[in-house]
């Protein structure tokens, strides 16, 4: 259902600790992109780099955010070939400084999307990146090609966002940072699904990403431990989540003691995934005890392919963002499989909902380039 | 102020998985103290076993629970000699199978402790211990030396519990795990101070402990990396904290925003022990928007003294369990004494109290025997 994607890391190496914890806000430059109400940044002081291919493509992988008690601040990103793939190039028809869509393709999905690059996804990142970069000599075109289904809970807008602002960076040659790259992405995020880089995070860095805070952007990357195993059981039921409803089943206040319970959950779940504990990390993700019992309800059949999940031996599983997706951990493809096998069922008998499953490994590379074309 | 410690490991290293995340329901004798409402266990089917030595010392350290937005399930052990020290004595005396407290002393407040071994914490924890063990046949006395004042908010009845556990298992030639030695001195905090395990458990463990849940009893060790240096100033005022009042300071409900924020913050702070970021780990610690800033009034100058704390240069600075003690981190001891004055003046100034500052080290052992007497 997407686009396989060859692994290759292209971030040079010395710009990606993989232990980060370094605020955004060392890069003085980029501020102004940390807070909403923050004035857009001019090119006009940036140098006007060079394009290093004529064309080239991108892929950025799906993504989990929320994973139960980390909801809102915890994601991470997902293999299996599931992604969106992006690809610019240099186009003298199009006006210098700017970046046109011209073409959209992919899952059946992709017809809704627009393709005025102000109102898309990819469109926005990419601008993010080229004015970041502070190009200003060429113009670029743009295809997206969604391998994700809009909405799905598995990080859609995200992945073409995270896909765009890399394809443009690497098409000059690499310049931005990751942690610019994700920024570029957030400015995305932040007018298409709203101000959350709990999916673009993962996305453009692989593996677990905690977003500790926006103001200032500060973002930690978990290192999963690379010696174990962990995958990720992803059922998507053909149902459009009810986002408004969605968010309407959210609180405004919650009991104290559950706030206690849940923090230690999220705690425990960060240990886990640093640790590697499968099994820990698979419980802490079921254990949320304030969003997912609010809105599993709202997806048809949920609650019941949660229970069919556990029964054939899920070490945990809940809702992939804010839905429809249901996700399980495991740390066996095989057990993976059976466990797919027992979650669709439950989709089709309780929810009367078709669905396509996919097992994949936690996905730890990120946004990667897959193909260029020299200049 | 303490009675210093010999750091000297006496779990046998089979039974201390440093990254140990298995949860107490393994233990199936002893699920029955998991849950307060669980039977008694009785010693009938136990052995009955001979001491290992005529008497026996232990030392547990103190400890700072809490940690800001780990409140009520994350905790850690200190070093600087900080901790109580109990001695444990075979005694023709006292009735076989039971244990009798011959001596208390130490601290000024000391005396205000009791002596009937129900109702002291080292007594219950012994008592716990004796019963796991099944000890029928020889009677034990008890002294205790507390070298950490009553009240403090730095873990004072855990670091007795904890050294009495510890004392009776070893005195016995170690028959219980670090597990059941948690739960012999959870015995005693439900009696004392409520059904928390976020003291008593790094005062037997050492280092930084996440209590997972309760039902099953479930903790998790977070190892701090050996490579990196990490201090504490603790600042203890002469102030009894007003219980009652630092209790009902605790809202019912917070806003979903509130418990998002700081959930991040406490995945934060364990990513940041286990990463070995004390800069995170102190801004995560100082960040927490719950519990702080509604029981830091009620500590004369606590206010202030956490502003000293950072404007001295800590990383951060918080209320060490329910207080009245200041705690603050930082990465280098020099900077730790320097921050511990400006924190006691501020105490003086502010809140027109006396204070004993210390800056110790993350204690990494835990409860251990520094003396034996041969059978």
């Amino acid at each position: 259902m997407a686009t396989a994607a060859t692994p290759t890391r292209t971030f040079p190496p010395t710009r990606t600790p993989l232990n980060r914890t370094r605020p955004f806000s060392h890069f003085s430059r980029l501020r102004c992109y940390a807070g909403a109400k923050a004035p857009i940044l001019t090119a006009s002081n940036l140098t006007d780099p060079s394009p290093a291919f004529r064309s080239l493509t991108a892929f950025a992988p799906a993504t989990v955010a929320n994973l139960g008690p980390g909801f809102d601040f915890l994601g991470c990103a997902v293999g299996g070939g599931l992604g969106d793939t992006v690809t610019v190039s240099v186009d003298p028809a199009v006006a210098p400084g700017t970046l046109s869509i011209a073409e959209i393709s992919g899952s059946s999905s992709a017809s809704k999307l627009r393709r005025d690059p102000l109102w898309n996804c990819a469109g926005i990142a990419g601008i993010a990146a080229m004015r970041m970069l502070g190009v200003r000599s060429v113009g670029l075109s743009l295809s997206l090609h969604k391998g994700l289904p809009l909405g799905s809970g598995l990080g859609s807008s995200a992945a073409s966002a995270a896909a765009a602002a890399l394809a443009v960076s690497e098409l000059f040659g690499g310049r931005l940072t990751p942690d610019e790259l994700v920024l570029a992405g957030l400015e995305s995020e932040k007018k298409v699904s709203g101000y959350h880089a709990d999916n673009v995070g993962p996305s453009i860095l692989g593996g677990f990403v905690l977003i500790r805070s926006y103001d200032p952007f500060e973002i930690i990357q978990l290192e999963f431990p690379h010696d174990r195993d962990l995958f990720f059981v992803l059922v998507s039921p053909e149902f459009e989540a009810p986002t408004k409803k969605m968010r309407e089943a959210l609180p405004a206040n919650i009991p104290m003691k559950d706030h206690i319970r849940n923090s230690s959950q999220a705690a425990a779940l960060v240990a886990a995934v640093v640790q590697g504990n499968v099994r820990v990390l698979g419980s802490a993700m079921a254990a949320d005890a304030i969003v997912e019992p609010r809105r599993a309800p709202l997806i048809p059949g949920m609650v019941s392919v949660k229970k069919a999940a556990m029964e054939a031996g899920a070490f945990g599983c809940t809702i992939s963002g804010s839905g429809p997706t249901a996700v399980a951990v495991i740390d066996e493809e095989e057990k993976g499989n059976e466990i797919a096998s027992r979650m669709v069922e439950a989709f089709a008998k309780e929810g009367n909902l078709q669905s396509i499953a996919t097992v994949a490994k936690l996905d730890r590379v990120g946004a990667r380039v897959i193909g260029t074309e020299a200049a």
